[in-house]
This record gives C-alpha cells, sequence and structure tokens, in this order.
C-alpha cells in the first residue's frame, strides 16, 4: 500500500491523542501518555498502586489530579488501594496512618505550605511518598510531583524538601464588572458576575488548578481601580461562590476596596479613615464580608493615585487609610495591601520619586497586617527599570513586590515577552540596605528585616481566551511567577525549561531552542522600543506602539519628553544630584554606582543620566551610535526567534506553531515600526545618520507620527 | 486489592480519554472512541483504508477531517491508500478516476452543495463512497458521514443523496469592533480585531468547521448597527484574513455597511443612494473589497431602524437604498440582505405593522441580486409569535428568514431554550399565499414564488466563551439552525437526538431523557414568559427579567403597557378590525382564523384581542385563571427538567452536568420571578386571586419592581 500524503499521516500521530485543535487551554497541566517507551515502562513498574488517606476537600482535589496524571501520563488505569503494598503513598502523618508509620514527622517541612517527596524502602519494597505537615502541603507535592512526571525526571532516590520563601502569593486582576480587563489582552474576564453566585463553569476549576500547581495561593479578583458595587451583598454572595471553588486548592480571595465605599454604598457624608462612623462602616462591612467568606484574604487598595479616592482627600495620610481598613481585618485574620504607585495631582520634577517622598516617612506606622505593595521599578512597569528605591527603605513595614504580567508596556499579548529574566533581574537587585547581598528577594521574602508577613502580586495576563493568556508564550509568565513567587532563588532558564517541557514537548533540542528564544526575548523589546535607560515613550492613552513625539497628555508627566528630554544637545534624564536627584533615594553604594556616568549599568544609563548625542561611551561608541546599534539589534534579535521557530515544525503541534509563527510576524513588523520611529524621531534632534550598513527606515517620521488606531485592545473605547 | 474509592474510580474512566476537564469546546464534533465494542469492531472491518483524491484547498480540510474523525472514533490509524482497494472512497469524479469509475455522474446531486453516500460493490468488494459534484458538496459529505458514525448508525446499504432547501445559510454576528457583542451572552466577540490580520488563532478553524459540518456557509462578521470602519481599508484586511481561514470550509464572509459611510469614511456631503457620486463611492469601495476578498458575499444592511441612517433620510425609499448596493454588488455576484425590520421616529398605532406597511409595496421594485430579510415575527425575537406576515406578501421579492439563536428574550444564556421547536413553528407556518401549503418554509426556499435566490441567517449566540455559546444546550440552537437551514423538513426531535448524540451520549435513555427537557423547554419558557400571546413585557433596555410595569421608555413602543394594556377590564392587544387591524396583513385564511376570537389558536390569543379578565377561554377556564395556570406550568416544567437532569449523573460528563445543574437551578429561581412578579402586576387589575392550589409569590409587587441591576450583559454599560 502506498502512502498517499505523508504530511498528513504525520499529522494523524497527533489527532489520534487530540480528536481536536490544540489550543493551548490546558496550559502547562498537559497530561498525555509519556512518548518515551522505555520511560513509560519504568515509571509504569515504579507506581502501580495508589495509597491517599484522608477526605478533607484539599485531599479530593489532590486525589482526582493525580488519578488525571498518572493515568494520563501512563495510560492506564492505576488504582487506589488502602493497604501499605502502595508504591505512591500520599497524605500527612494525621490522615494517614501508613504515612504516621513510614515517616518521622519531624522530617516535614514545618511551615504550612511546604512537603516533602521522598523515596523509601518499606516492608523490602520500594516506594514513593509524598507528605507534609497539611493538606495544603500534599497538595502542592502532588503537584510538584506530576511535574517530575511531565518532565520525564527519573523517579529514583527522590529527596525533595521545599518550602515557599513567600507565604502570600498573589494575582491581581484588573477586571472590571462590566467584563472588560483593564490593561488585558487575553479576551474578557474570567469572572462572569452576572451569571454569579448560580453558575461556576468548570474554567473556574481549572483556573484554581492552574494556580496551585505552581503554589499561588490568593487572587484579587476585582480591579484596582474599582467599583464600589463589589462590596455589596449582591457582590459578596458572586465572590463567595468563587472562594468556595478556589479554597479546595488552597486559594484564597481578596477584593479591592474603593477608598470612598463608606459614601457611595454606605451613605456617609465622608470616607474620612479617621472618622468613627467611617471606622465603623468598615468594621461592619468586613465582619459582612467575612460572614460569606470566611477565609477571605484581605483588600487591596490603590488610593490618591491617578484619581482614585484617598486619605489624602481628608487630610490624612496613607498610615491612616491602611490602619483603619487594617483594624478591620485583623480580627479575622484578614491583610491589607496597600499600593505605593501614587503620584498627586502635581506635576512633579520627578515622577519616578514620588512613592519613596510620600512612603519612606511612613516606615513604621503602619499595623501589622499592612503590606506596601510597591511596583518592581518607580515609574510603571516599563521594559526595563532599574529596582524601586522603596524595596529597603521600609525595615519597619512589611513590602511586597506587585509585577506586571500582562505586557501593558511589552507588546501586549502579540509579543513574545519571556519575563522570567525581567523578574529575576529585580529579584536579584541588591538594595545594599544592610550592606552587600540585601537583595530585593531577600527583602519581599522577610528575610532582610526579618518580616513574617510576606507577599507578591502579578498583575495577571489572563482572560477568556481559549488560551488563557492570548500569546501561547505569555503562559510561561503566569507559571514563573507562581514558581517565583514560592522560591526567588530559581533561575529564569531553569523555569522556562520546565515551562516548555511541561507546555510543548521534552525533546532536549527543541527545549534548549526554545529557552534560547525565551530567554532573549525581553531583552529583543527593551532594544528596540527602550534601550540603554530609556522610558515611558509609549503611545499616549492605550499604550500600543511608539510615541516618544508625545508632548500634550493632559499633565506633564504622562507625556514622553518629560522623560527622555530630548533636544540638539542630548538625551537622558538627570537623576542626579545635579538632576532631580532620585538616585539619592538609593542606599549610598546603589546610589554612587547609579549616580556616576562612568559605573552605571549601560541599561540605565539614560534612566539617571543626560548624555550629549556625540558623547563617547565606555563600548568606545557614540550615544547616537550606541542608540542606533541597540534598536537595531532589537529587531535583529526577533529575526532570530523566527529563524529558530522555524526549526520547531514538526517538533511540536502544528496548531501552537502556526500561532506562533503569525505572532512572530507581526512582532518583527512592530519591532521595525519602534524601533524606525524612535531613531527617525531622535534623529530629528541629533540630525546624525544611520551609520553605514543599516536598512532605511520604510517610511518618514510623519508618517509615524500620524499612524491613528480605534479599539486598542486594555482600555474602554 | 480492595478499591478505595468508587467513585473515583469511576471518574476515571472518563480521564483517561480526557486528561483536562471536559469544557464543551469541541461541540458536536467529537470524535473520542466508540463505546460499543461490536459496532467499534464493524466499523474497522468495513473502513480499512481511504482513497480521497484532489488537493484543493476544500479537499485538504476534508481530508484533515475525515482522519481526525476516524482515528478518533476507531481509535486507530486509518491509511490512506492511491489504489481502489480502499474500502472508502471519496471525490468528485472530476478530482477522483476511482470515482469517475464506479459512479454515474448523472446519479450526483445537481446542485452545487449536494452530496452522495452510497454503499456499494466493487471488484467484489463492499465499499462506501462518498461523492458530488464539487468540493464543497464532498465536505459536506464527509461531514454527514462522520455524523453517522458519531450517532453509532449502522454503514449498510447506506443511500443518502442530499440537496440544501436553501443556497445562502448564514449567521449574523451582532459583534462590535470593541470586542463586545449586542445582545451577546457568550462572552466577548471570537473575531479580535487588533490582532487581525496577522494571528488567526485555532478557534477559527474550529469556528468554520463547526460550521461547515452543520452546512452553515455564510458568516456577517459584524454587528448590523455598524461602523463604517469596518469598510475602511486595514478592517477590509482583517476581514480578508478571516475569510481566508473560512473558505476552504465553504463559508463566505459578508459585512453589515453602514448607509451614512459614504458620508463617514468618504469626505461626501450626502449618502443619498441616487447621487451619482454616492453611487460611485458604493461601486469603488464595493470593487475594493473584492480585491481584498474575491469571493465576498455582499452586504447585510439595517437602514432607517432605531437610530441607523438610510435612504429615508434623504426623501427615497428601502429599494433605492438597496438597489444602489445591488448595483454596486452585481458584477462580483454579492447579494444585499436588507432587513425589513424597521419602525420610524414616530410612534405607530401599532408597531407589528410597520415593516409590511413599508415593504409590501416595494414588492417587485428590489434588484434581483437583493434579498428582504424579515424576522420571524412582527416585533422582535419574543418567545413566541405568530409568523411575520411580510412572508408570503412579497411573492415578486427574494425574502429570506432572520432567527435570533442568541437568547435576547429566552433567558439569555442561563436558561436552557432550544429553539428548534420554534424553528419549526414558524417554517410550518402556512401563509395561504397560493392557498393551502403555502408555508414559511416554501416561501423562503424559493418554491413558493420560484425563486432562485434563497437565503436564511441565524443571529449567532456565539462568543469567547470556552464552550461558545454560554450554556452547554445553547449550542443545540447553533447546530439545529444549521441543520434546518439545510433541510427545514427535518423534525426538531430528529435534530435534538442527532445533537445529543454527537454532543452528550449515545445511551438511548439519556437521549430519550434529554431531548423530552430540549423538546419542551421553549414552551416552558413561553409560560413563565409570556403565555397565550403576551409579548414585550421584559425589562427595558437590557431586557433581563420581567417589565410588565414598564411605561416610561422614551417612546411608548418600547414601553410594555403598550403591547400588554391591561386594565382592570381586561388584557391583550386588539389587532382585529376594531383595534390596529394587523391581522388584515394576513392572507385571508390566515386573518379570518387569526381574527376571530373563537378560532385563535389559544397561544396567540392575547396577541390578536382584548379578552376580560373573567372571559371564559374554550377550556373552560377564565382567562385569569388559564393565565394563572400557564404561568404555574412554566415553573412546573423547570422542576420537570431538573428531575430529569437528576436522572442523567454518571450518564454523561460530570463537568457538563455540573454545570447544566447549576444553570437549571438559575432558570428555576429567574422562572418564578417571572411568573409572580408578571402574575402580582396582572393581579393589580384583575383583582382576582390565585386559584387555590398555587403556591404564594415570595415577595411582593414592589419588591419585583424595585429590583435594579448593573452590568447585564448584551448591552454597553
Amino acid at each position: 500500500m502506498k502512502y498517499l500524503n505523508y504530511k498528513i499521516a504525520l499529522l494523524l500521530t497527533c489527532l489520534t491523542q487530540f480528536s481536536f485543535a490544540e489550543t493551548g487551554y490546558r496550559l502547562w497541566l498537559r497530561y498525555d501518555k509519556i512518548e518515551n517507551q522505555a520511560l513509560l515502562e519504568k515509571y509504569s513498574s515504579q507506581i502501580k498502586s495508589i495509597n491517599f488517606e484522608g477526605n478533607s476537600a484539599t485531599n479530593l482535589v489532590a486525589k482526582k489530579e493525580i488519578l488525571m496524571a498518572i493515568n494520563g501520563l501512563l495510560g492506564k488505569q492505576v488504582p487506589f488501594v488502602s493497604t501499605n503494598s502502595a508504591s505512591l503513598i500520599i497524605g500527612t502523618p494525621q490522615s494517614s496512618s501508613i504515612i504516621k508509620a513510614i515517616i518521622n514527622s519531624d522530617d516535614l517541612p514545618k511551615t504550612a505550605d511546604g512537603f516533602l517527596i521522598k523515596s523509601l524502602a518499606f516492608n523490602g519494597e520500594q516506594k514513593i511518598m509524598i507528605s507534609a505537615t497539611n493538606d495544603k502541603g500534599v497538595l502542592y507535592g502532588v503537584f510538584h510531583f506530576i511535574r517530575l512526571m511531565q518532565a520525564n525526571i527519573p523517579l529514583v532516590s527522590l529527596n525533595i524538601s521545599e518550602t515557599p520563601a513567600i507565604k502570600n502569593r498573589i494575582l491581581n486582576h484588573w477586571d472590571n464588572l462590566d467584563g472588560t480587563v483593564e490593561r488585558g489582552y487575553a479576551g474578557s474576564s474570567l469572572w462572569e458576575w452576572h451569571k454569579l453566585p448560580g453558575f461556576t463553569p468548570t474554567r473556574y476549576t481549572d483556573y484554581a488548578r492552574a494556580n496551585a500547581s505552581v503554589g499561588i495561593n490568593g487572587t484579587v479578583l476585582n480591579n484596582v481601580n474599582t467599583n464600589a458595587l463589589s462590596l455589596t451583598v449582591p457582590y459578596l454572595l458572586k465572590t463567595a461562590a468563587l472562594a468556595k471553588v478556589f479554597r479546595p486548592y488552597g486559594i484564597k480571595v481578596y477584593l479591592s476596596a474603593r477608598f470612598s465605599a463608606p459614601i457611595e454604598i454606605g451613605g456617609l457624608k465622608t470616607a474620612d479613615p479617621l472618622d468613627p462612623q467611617v471606622k465603623q462602616w468598615w468594621i461592619d462591612k468586613t465582619k459582612e464580608i467575612y460572614q460569606y467568606i470566611p477565609d477571605f484574604g484581605g483588600f487591596l487598595v490603590k488610593a490618591n493615585s491617578e484619581g482614585q479616592p484617598g486619605p489624602q482627600n481628608y487630610g490624612r495620610n496613607h498610615a491612616d487609610g491602611a490602619n483603619m481598613l487594617a483594624d478591620a481585618l485583623a480580627p479575622y485574620g484578614g491583610i491589607v495591601m496597600w499600593r505605593a504607585f501614587v503620584y498627586d495631582d502635581k506635576v512633579p520634577d520627578d515622577r519616578a520619586k514620588q512613592a519613596y517622598s510620600e512612603f519612606k516617612t511612613l516606615d513604621g506606622k503602619f499595623k501589622p497586617n499592612v503590606l506596601v505593595q510597591i511596583k518592581n521599578g518607580a515609574i510603571d512597569f516599563q521594559p526595563r527599570e532599574p529596582f524601586h528605591p522603596l524595596f529597603g527603605a521600609m525595615p519597619a513595614t512589611p513590602v511586597m513586590m506587585e509585577f506586571q504580567l500582562t505586557q501593558e508596556y511589552l507588546g501586549f499579548s502579540t509579543h513574545l515577552a519571556y519575563l522570567g529574566t525581567m523578574f529575576k533581574e529585580v529579584l536579584a537587585a541588591d538594595t545594599y540596605a544592610k550592606g552587600e547581598g540585601s537583595t530585593v528577594a531577600k527583602v519581599i521574602s522577610g528575610k532582610l528585616d526579618n518580616h513574617q508577613l510576606t507577599a507578591i502580586a502579578g498583575v495577571a495576563n489572563i482572560g477568556s481566551d481559549l488560551n488563557w493568556c492570548g500569546h501561547p508564550f505569555a503562559q510561561a509568565n503566569w507559571y514563573t511567577f507562581g514558581r517565583l513567587a514560592w522560591n526567588p532563588e530559581f533561575s529564569a532558564g531553569q523555569l522556562a525549561e520546565e515551562w516548555i517541557s511541561l507546555t510543548f514537548t521534552n525533546d532536549k533540542t527543541a527545549i534548549s531552542g526554545i529557552k534560547k528564544m525565551m530567554m532573549g526575548s525581553r531583552e529583543a523589546i527593551v532594544n528596540y522600543m527602550t534601550p540603554l535607560g530609556l522610558h515611558h515613550i509609549m503611545a499616549q492613552n492605550h499604550h500600543y506602539g511608539p510615541g516618544p513625539w508625545v508632548n500634550d497628555a493632559g499633565r506633564d508627566d504622562w507625556t514622553s519628553v518629560y522623560y527622555h528630554k530630548a533636544d540638539n544637545v542630548g538625551i537622558g534624564f538627570n537623576r542626579t544630584a545635579t538632576g532631580s536627584n532620585a538616585v539619592a533615594q538609593y542606599f549610598p553604594a546603589v546610589a554612587d554606582q547609579f549616580g556616576d556616568v562612568k559605573q552605571v549599568p549601560q541599561k540605565y544609563l539614560l534612566w539617571f543620566h543626560r548624555i550629549k548625542w556625540t558623547d563617547k561611551l565606555s563600548s568606545g561608541s557614540t550615544l547616537w551610535d550606541e542608540l542606533v546599534k541597540h534598536y537595531y539589534e532589537g529587531v535583529k534579535s526577533v529575526d532570530s526567534m523566527q529563524l529558530t521557530w522555524v526549526t520547531m515544525k514538526g517538533k511540536i503541534d502544528e496548531d501552537r506553531h502556526q500561532e506562533v509563527t503569525q505572532l512572530l510576524k507581526i512582532q518583527h513588523e512592530e519591532a521595525k515600526w519602534w524601533r524606525d520611529a524612535c531613531l527617525l524621531y531622535f534623529q530629528s534632534f541629533s540630525k546624525l545618520p544611520l551609520p553605514a550598513g543599516y536598512e532605511k527606515p520604510e517610511h518618514d517620521l510623519t508618517y509615524y507620527q500620524n499612524l491613528k488606531f480605534s479599539f486598542v485592545p486594555g482600555i474602554k473605547n
């Protein structure tokens, strides 16, 4: 018999497994039968039966998960048994007499979420045990064990003891009640408020599974620019229904609280945090919330920032506001996450300084259940920012990190941007708060200043898109955020490899190629958007595409020219002592480095310094030539990504391969757009030519300046 | 070994097949391995190899589909072979020498989309052949053959020759460019305009597959309340990218055209259809469209209706407007679908009469490539309306049907409403236009008045929701619309059975139970919302919930009291000769029946007649008692659906079982809400008590009247 169509026959190999398209919906939780036959046999011989005692809600979902995973990965049913003859034994010493018999409970991690996975011999048989001091730890252990199998890691001599470095690992959804998502690029909100509380579709459970699998244990459901309606009873009932779905997976729900809610839904005349009626209103409201949601996590608050109401409206400070809410939450163990992303109505000489200026002096003034939530950098989630000077500057206050997973300034969900490298750059940054080694990671994990209350937040990039995040690679940022929240010491490369093997393939060549793409992807974007420390030069309002020419945006610190300050002489924001002196907000070792044009890392050059176009940099090139080089390198990196991706054809499923191929093409076009628009604009000041060998921009500056876009996602039109 | 947890072990049976949740994404195109072992063996022995010659784009997708389906359903790879030894032979006489040899092409259906599936002996072997005169027919034949296998129908003595009754079978998407969907209850728009034309995710192909599988061959991408931007080049490029995905599946794209586009994007001062510049603008614009989309289908137009611009703004009539566009489209074979859903700025004595009044006199005045698109009833997609009097009244004009699949007035996507019975009620209605048997189906299939141009439209209920339509059962309305568009003679029950077996299970008890739920579901809604011919008594604007008391809505014919006219004496709209005389718009045989209070079907009673509360109906009960009875029966029907659904547990997957359980609970609550609110309101006029035996309403009328809802889906907030 002659095969008619080889390509179709090849296609078929996948199709027998998936009788529908490969959509990305399953994320990294893919439990398809293991292809490596030898490994499959080995695993099958190692896992012949499972003993998993305990019937708590968390136990039940862990059981369901391990069953799905093992039966999927091994392609056969592995039975649950009640005896210690099982080859895989799961549980806590409390729930399982077998676990109690085979493990010394002192060997288990002491903290709530930790777990132990251990190979051991018992009754002359080799066994694997997954245990923890409580059910949540067991669930995390189960997910970790599944991950090992998905990544085809040999199950021998296992002795994995893990404990999360940060206690509260939280997603922030900027989801509005009307179903839109502010700065969301993956469809509409997951939360169907209209159908809640009655309807909690399967997708909510899958959301919880995905989060639990990477250790995320909290979610703020509503936008920080919030609507007080979220705190009314009908919406609390809806929130409670979501909490019920998430609870077995160890995920708490939180709400963004509108500071003026006592007026808007409480009928009071003021929201002054020192007003007894206002205090009482929040006490009563909080009590009410806990009646519906006994394990409610607490409030996230954006106050006195970008038009949101706050304590300053009443002459009070952020601590007054936060502490009022903290008092209301304290009896129930709830926390307040008070955002430091603030700037007031007056245009400052340097917006980068504002958060520090307002919060530094409040250190020590917050109640113990308040965290100050600080964005990774001092401006606003730019492709690259130096770490926020508040990290390390508030030793008496628990401070937490706010990363943005959704790519507001990094190409939306059309650009491939692996943010693991960015997260790590910030986490590993040394504040020198207590001398060398005082990394941001140590600050937020409470190690530096000995805080027990620790947290980290990621602004979610999740929406109604079939693949959750819009770009197939954007899932990696959700994954990596969770994993780094668990352990900031993981490397970005290691997590990229993990994610690729769970999401795409265990083919080593493919993993290596895709990893290369991911690891260079954020630097590529920095290069074609904002190299050498440039920042905030995107188009106005919707932030889609370049807009270095934006000079009229309602207020000066919303323009681009405020930040790059390009003129015929040079470019850059002087934040040294001769300028805004923002650099002084850092500890001396850092301030000295950043403030010295000879020492500052080139990547932060124009963030802190104003440089002449013709100044020679350490590379030996002039600033202008270096700028050009970076912009062109950015686009070239996308070329490389495209070339690498071509070689992945056949190594991963055709559906997602084609999607990424299409997206890389868009990214390439937009990278050129950024490069050409920015360089033409800056060239209008530098008056210098492109060095030889660079291709000319396709259009002139006017063309780029005149581009107009309707219906850009992420904002309300 | 003792099994610990039987329930989990049972669960497992499904889980080995699906290592993730059952989301409904696969619709009715589920190709899981056949469970009936005997049948599986029989099928496997019948389909050992496939011969499918031809390499057109449509051939390729048909090949991909049959491979996916057969390999999935049989659980093994069936090879493609190039010889006539194949047991399944597919193709046209033109593309396949084997088909040419074994079939007399005269036996094939002559029309473009028809197909023939035939068992035959060849060279002493039993074979199955799928053939057609062209590739599109082959694709439809392939989908039909797959359906047979999915429904476990024996593949013996097949001789299925099918030809669609209606040529253009079209979805109307009321999707806005900002991603919202007007009256959409299944998430946001599928079309990611921002990422188009570059990004066409897998979901678009799945959308095309689903449509092609039920014979839908056209789609209007944008809302009838449209934005002229859709006709600009950037958006035409985006539309072209979608057209490219859909083309292999035989699906044409259409656009809603804004009548005033020549002003808004053309820079003209007028959109007068008789103005030479305006005509030329449309000619040029149409030429441009066909440059990008060579098989563009044509325009859908909502003109001079609910604020949309149209020819009447310039003193012209609907034919003038439609013909101008028709002239521009004619050279390319495009069509105009001109909506008859019109009412002008003046409040009429009876809005039900307006479409007929405006269009009847235009019969014969339209160009041959214009269709008048008429909603099924004269008001607006109410739970029940008598058929629109325009059907049969424009014999010289091709008229088409507009059904609404999205449940604007039938409980959104929270109520289980199988619309097959409603579609059939309308299609089977007898207009008596040319004597008895002049059904609406005959009118729109062109049989009654010998039109070659025929079409049917369904307002799509599709969105970004994981399961496409929000309610797992809402998919049935998409499915049934397509199947009835193909053949209006199919019965609603037959199509329900088909859909259940493809979507849920082949278990006969389950099919029978679920079918019962579906077949009674629309009548249940009519009963608890608008029994006995009541209509348009929903809440204002968002249409969520009851609002019989709405008496101030901007204009009288937007209120409820305009339609029910309840007072202390009675209720109902007198549309007989003593009233608005709308009944005279029907042909005499119908008019006589509807106009006679003794003959009118009770289901249309209050649509045409004003009845006293205490009048005795043919049932022997008073109107009031009958009204009460129907409202209570509606709720009781939901009780029954819930009871039936409980018995489906274990017969279908747990995920969708739970989702529907939750939705039925919401439906039950909302059914009671409708019943109690409406009856309390009408009781305030009738002053009559609930007959004995009926449970009392939970709240008083004021409670229901004071309910307020924010963020109801389907409208912009």
